[in-house]
């Protein structure tokens, strides 16, 4: 029994079905309902007739319906019930199905042939109210599969409150799901779908819950920060909105880098919002022009800090219907991981590491490294050959082999390395009959990289052969330790961004050696996709200003930035979660878009309204700017 | 004894210090919070290392300090602290005190000449690190007001984190507080301000309430809805965004509107969303270009519900140190509010009611109205007579007067109406010596508006000569029964938006007599602002079409709203609560900036960064635009 009906039950308070009813319902809710309907519990009176509302659901407050049509089971039958929804379906005159958010009920019409022949004139997906009385399903009539498959409701009134008018463009049906396309055109129509209601409420339940555990258990501050901002130099495409002052223009935020740090200089030293953010990479595929992250910031604090603090909050906020995640997550150091998985976000659901055998090569200055599957997976045919061979890394050379016998894979080496290298390679990567091997060689950087995709180019071909490699569950890992600058076209760019502070240790090589210089920053991934990435941020302008001179940005439009180091700001650090990728990767929808209610195409286009859409000459006045092709 | 301690006593948990001190601080924090620890009590056990981390306060977790500096109180004295703040003040070489975003402590230097002397050399609002002793403060020095006033702590380190390395533009003390435009330009110095502080995480407290309610008590689903969207026709002045496609736009919402029906013919039938919307509305006061809306729509409601929920929404997310607001609020149509107040956003912290005097007038179609004000309060000078007889209101004429003696109304009556009329309203408004009377008539319309307009202006002025005339309190009223339609240069416009039902009842008038119409919509009312607003929305498509044919708006760019009605739609209805407002006015700041962390100055600018600005040629021929004068 669980405590909160064990405790009534010993109080005398559970004395009423209505009481019973509650129970059940709060208990099958989480805990922090559950606590908060214990206060109501005892709230209840069964002669208090008085609005407490206790035996309403949550979700049938202020409505005209006293059940949902998820919601009927064995204990209400018997009860008068008044219910709303889609007509789904209808047959015989007789039986019919209404849907809603919550899930779908079937209704029986007995012996009255006014209400057949009305239900007869009705088209699907018309929005009903029907009231009627609970009754059990004949034995051989109960759906198990169903929730509310056990009972079904009969008919006592029925009402057409708004009629479908026309054809639709898909039926509502899960073996008849329509392109996406159309989906995202009649959007309001694909939310129908079990699938998209579980999407929208579980992420509305996540962030929810990811607010209590920042607020209420951390103590956090939410701080909603402007959109409308001023470009900031370097990082993504920003969108422009021009002003009614000639030539100026806001940006849209591509993150709130800039206002979180000054709320720390604010002593508003615990923020975090779940904040909309703007990018306009159209040519990135599965990003979205607007997208959210949950982004936080702490003063005071380290790495390990907001790393815990991270891990305890996805704990915290993971949905109850998934397999709990670890308290603490496997950190490794960027150069680690780059040469075990040749990618900082390696893919963990599948083994298959990058063997170093540089030290077969006779040259001082070049790099080799194998990939080995060991189980006998697949051929390589030509296709697959193909698909695999497309080198976009300069400087590097591939071998790539199924092993037929024992002397085949030097025998291959001999044509670009040497006969030896084969086999000493043959040896240390133990190879034998029916291993596949990629062996890749040449400039280090690419030659991991080349070799990180080949590992996830060939699994993901192995798993669309129906080979199962990724193993189920969520599998997280911090990246640390990254590079502070990398080098592009000679000169010096941030790898995460300009205000991400060096690791301490590495100071004095900020001049001398700056690509040797780590940064203190962590990248959170989960099964190969980063969700999470954040640092510790500079606090002294001194060093800001050097990093700024370092990268080549002026400081002119970052004054306001060094003026607030300036002038105390706590040393502070923070971290962004994309909620969108999250949310997608524990809910396994096939894009990001399955877990946004109104997504935009690859392009940037809204298929149900429209946008985006010409506008009056008036308004184009009125912002100083001229259309040109 | 609490319910918490008197459990724990009981049951024999009440063992150590440091559950004591838990309770305390949970006792002192609101209901729900006493609920969740209530749970984490129960683990506590002063044997148990592991990281529950029970005796560490919510927002010092993850941190590097152990309490901040407005925690400190006489139950610790004898620990030893480590905590962060700004220098605020030295004196002495001896007396320090820390300020944070929770509050000052004062420490204490002894016989340390070392410490002292580096004390000497760092600047206020520098960051330091300092750890000590706490030790109670000498009888003499102790300061009641100060919530740590009891103790101070002994220094034994102290470590400089940041030194404040400018000239600050304005002290952080509470008796220098600098020009606004100064304070927006370091909004972050702004913000080491205690009111600052209190604003903003009184405003992340009562939206993490909100949001609380909604969900936990009422199953509503948090939706993020887009921002970038196509023009909507009517309505305020949007934001434009240029786009990759040469000519096309996207238009910054408004607000969620057309999502939030979508939402509902989608079957989230209980949406709501903490929304950021944007009106580029430069010339009207005290708005913001980008402001925050509690937006909610609920499937299968009515009015009564909506409103219902609302109450209950605002006394459940009410800051508890404010003096709890009433279950329910008071109701009034249009009609009603507007003949006896003259606008329908009354301030009902006063009386002062309009008496409607039409009576005694002779012509039929004029109105007379008198607002009377019997105490005698001040006197109508010259200046206060210029300030209140501006005429923005065609049609109208004004008698204002302070009465000295029996005949004196009647004879300013008599040079504009007649004596007799004047003697007819002397004894209705039961005037006597040293009333004050303003007497309007005219076309009824604005009559009444410049009876209202008078009465906020002749309160103003008595409040700014110093008579408390505003009771204190927070006073609501629910506006019903508005008009569906109003008329501006002889076309039909809506009072709300094209989406608003008309009241069933007034069905038959619409094409005869559309003026007549009312719609099912509601203001909500604070203390003479409206704080928000919605509607019951029209569901059926056919109905729709004739609202819009009506108002002459063009279906073209509606049509996804009209499919969406067509294809199964919930009969709906929702409310949008402007937040930005309702924080001023519950926390009586003079402006809505002051409840916004980084706002922009009534024309739209940004001192903080300087946006809008200049952006680059690069930017401008993506977007396929040119500026122009």
């Amino acid at each position: 029994m669980n405590p909160l009906r064990s405790l009534l039950v010993k109080t005398n308070l559970l004395k009423s079905y209505k009481v019973i009813y509650n129970i059940r319902k709060y208990v099958s809710s989480n805990n922090s309902l559950l606590q908060k309907d214990q206060k109501n519990v005892y709230l209840v009176d069964e002669n208090d007739n008085s609005d407490h509302e206790i035996n309403i659901a949550a979700f049938n407050k202020f409505t005209n319906r006293s059940f949902t049509c998820g919601e009927l089971n064995t204990e209400h039958i018997g009860l008068r019930v008044s219910m709303c929804g889609w007509l789904e379906f209808h047959r015989m005159g007789k039986f019919l199905v209404l849907r809603d958010g919550y899930g779908q009920t079937q209704f029986l019409i007995e012996n009255n042939s006014e209400l057949a022949k009305k239900l007869a004139q009705i088209p699907f997906e018309s929005i009903l109210k029907i009231e009627g009385t609970v009754v059990a399903r004949p034995a051989d009539m109960i759906n198990r599969k169903q929730a509310t498959g056990e009972i079904e409701v009969l008919v006592k009134s029925l009402e057409v409150l708004n009629e479908c008018k026309s054809q639709l463009p898909f039926n509502i049906r899960e073996f008849q799901k329509a392109k996406e396309s159309l989906r995202m055109q009649y959007r309001y129509l694909d939310m129908r779908f079990p699938e998209m209601q579980r999407n929208l409420r579980v992420r509305s339940k996540m962030l929810k819950n990811m607010r209590e555990f920042l607020v209420d258990d951390c103590g956090f501050v939410d701080v909603e920060t402007p959109t409308l901002f001023k470009a900031t130099p370097g990082g993504a495409q920003e969108f422009v909105v021009p002003t009614r002052f000639p030539g100026q223009f806001y940006s849209l935020v591509q993150s709130p880098q800039q206002f979180k740090q000054m709320l720390m200089a604010g002593g508003i030293d615990r923020y975090f919002q779940i904040a909309r953010c703007y990018r306009d990479e159209t040519s990135r595929p599965d990003r979205q022009p607007e997208f959210t992250q949950l982004d936080i910031e702490m003063s005071f604090t380290s790495m390990e800090g907001i790393m815990k603090l991270t891990e305890e909050l996805l704990q915290y906020s993971w949905p109850s219907f998934l397999d709990p995640i670890p308290r603490r997550f496997n950190r490794k150091s960027f150069k680690e991981v780059f040469e075990i998985y040749g990618t900082d976000k390696p893919d963990l659901r599948y083994d298959f590491k990058i063997r170093d055998c540089t030290e077969f090569l006779e040259s001082n200055d070049a790099y080799a490294g194998c990939l080995v599957f060991h189980k006998p997976l697949g051929n390589l045919t030509k296709s697959v050959r193909e698909r695999l061979n497309i080198n976009q890394f300069p400087g590097t050379k591939m071998i790539m082999k199924k092993i037929k016998y024992k002397d085949d894979f030097a025998e291959s080496c001999a044509k670009i390395l040497t006969r030896e290298v084969g086999e000493k390679i043959f040896d240390k990567c133990e190879l034998k009959e029916d291993s596949i091997v990629f062996l890749v060689f040449g400039e280090k950087n690419n030659a991991l990289k080349r070799l990180g995709k080949l590992r996830t180019d060939f699994v993901d071909h192995l798993e669309e052969c129906g080979h199962k490699i990724k193993k189920a569950g969520m599998h997280f890992m911090w990246i640390v330790d990254f590079p502070l600058f990398e080098e592009e076209d000679g000169k010096l760019c941030s790898v995460h961004h300009p205000f991400t502070s060096p690791n301490y240790e590495d100071l004095h090589l900020i001049r001398t050696n700056p690509l040797q210089v780590r940064s203190q920053s962590y990248d959170l991934i989960l099964n190969g996709n980063e969700i999470a990435g954040g640092s510790i941020r500079v606090h002294n302008a001194d060093l800001q200003k050097e990093l700024l001179s370092l990268l080549d940005i002026k400081t002119d439009s970052l004054m306001h930035m060094l003026d607030m180091l300036s002038l105390g700001c706590p040393p502070h650090g923070g971290i962004a979660i994309g909620l969108d990728r999250l949310l997608s990767l524990l809910l396994h929808t096939k894009s990001i878009r399955d877990v946004i209610a109104f997504p935009k195409t690859f392009d940037g286009k809204d298929p149900l309204s429209g946008a985006p859409n010409v506008i009056g000459e008036a308004d184009k006045k009125l912002y100083h700017i001229k259309s040109i092709e």
